[in-house]
């Protein structure tokens, strides 16, 4: 046996402290005991701890036999924006950049292999899938996953290719080469659009949000569908909002925009 | 000592699981261990370990001596949302709403003795507090808190008079008499306004949002400030827009309204 078995168990009470609390979802809205420990493949005398655990933190409540998240699990979710002053800095740009496009704007960071959202202004629901925040999309098949991948480490990038880029739709770039030079084509253009690559019917456009050391900490979107718009009004209409929005938010972070320095330093 | 140490090992490991996570705040963006330590009265091997062990899961990374939350903190509250659908189905209302107004909206549940927000369009920044969703505000002195408490069950209503109704400002009603009165007034009204009883220059109004068994389930809230507006010109031209929309989510989360009855049944 392990020389830490302290250690160990640490580790492991935490571990499935969070298997429980992220069994909740569309499908199990209001579990029961038996339910979780199905979902997380833990016994149900240990789901039954770890449930009365999270009751007395304030994370779940019971009615009856099942139970139900509240709405405390949001505030570790704040803390995280609350610690990323990006976010906040971030809301009146996504919110002009949607009045001016009509469409949805969202903020997204890289997070492993996803791109994860951390602000968005809804416009109307274009996606099947649910986007809200904190919300993971594959990086690969995304505009804003591939902005995030043009600027990442490349062990990040080869990281991404080697867990694969399985076809989505059949417009999907699912071959390593091609999908490196697409890479190489979003940094060369500062931008990147995705047609119907995560979804049919689902077009968007994103660019790069630099912190005041340069580095690319989020990419900023703009997202339509085929009925609405088209890669060639985006490319010509919406990019030149997107990249001056995307431009302000870096420069609200501190970031001085070889751009701007005539203008502005 | 207790006869199943186990079970409390289990429940201690998970409370300072959340005690580190929620340790990063706008004052520790980028904490060391020991700052981390400190923050939490916890040991720095216990700390250490907790960190490992977040950091395994995707919640936290290292760079060099400091920590940071990771957006996959976002996910965990993302299961809140995708769990109730109320969220989602009141996205287009607060829009709407948001629109009509020219004013933030927002929608809020009941949290211990808080009203959390679990969805929010902004407007402009017309609170000193950071209001993201997530965010707990006192209930017993903002509108939403108070239609939360109005018809909350009465125990709920002892607690938060139990533990007090501490003036905020010069305005925040504090009198446990008074308060339960206010209480009784928005029940009749059917919505509350609350002017600058959490924040001098704050004003808002909010109305209940119920579900199909016609449990008030969310306070739906419209924000403004003195300077921009008036209780007056809420009461006119704000609640009957407030109790529209408010109505429509409910209509939509299954709740059949006496008022609608001829129309639409």
């Amino acid at each position: 046996m392990a020389s830490d078995p302290d250690d160990r168990d640490f580790i492991q009470s935490i571990e499935r402290g969070f298997a429980v609390l992220l069994a909740f979802d569309e499908e199990r809205v209001n579990p029961t005991l038996a339910e979780l420990a199905t979902a997380t493949g833990l016994s149900r005398p240990a789901v039954r701890r770890i449930l009365l655990t999270l009751q007395r933190l304030g994370y779940v409540r019971s009615t009856g036999s099942r139970w139900s998240l509240t709405p405390r699990v949001l505030s570790i979710g704040q803390h995280y924006s609350a610690s990323h002053a990006m976010i906040e800095i971030a809301q009146p740009h996504l919110l002009e950049l949607s009045a001016k496009t009509g469409e949805s704007a969202s903020l997204a960071a890289l997070d492993g292999r996803d791109a994860a959202y951390v602000a968005r202004v809804p416009v109307r629901r274009i996606m099947s899938i649910n986007v809200s925040i904190g919300t993971r999309i594959p990086a690969y098949a995304t505009s804003m996953g591939r902005v995030l991948l043009a600027w990442a480490p490349d062990v990040v990038v080869d990281e991404v290719i080697a867990a694969g880029l399985p076809a989505l739709t059949k417009h999907t770039v699912t071959d390593a080469d091609a999908f490196r030079a697409v890479l190489r084509q979003v940094r060369s253009d500062g931008w990147s659009i995705v047609a119907e690559e995560l979804e049919i019917g689902l077009l968007s456009v994103s660019a790069p949000v630099r912190d005041r050391t340069g580095e690319v900490v989020a990419a900023l979107a703009s997202s339509t569908s085929v009925g609405r718009s088209s890669v060639e009004a985006l490319r010509s209409d919406v990019v030149p909002l997107l990249l001056d929005a995307a431009e302000r938010i870096s420069a609200d972070l501190g970031h001085r925009s070889t751009a701007r320095r005539d203008g502005f330093y």
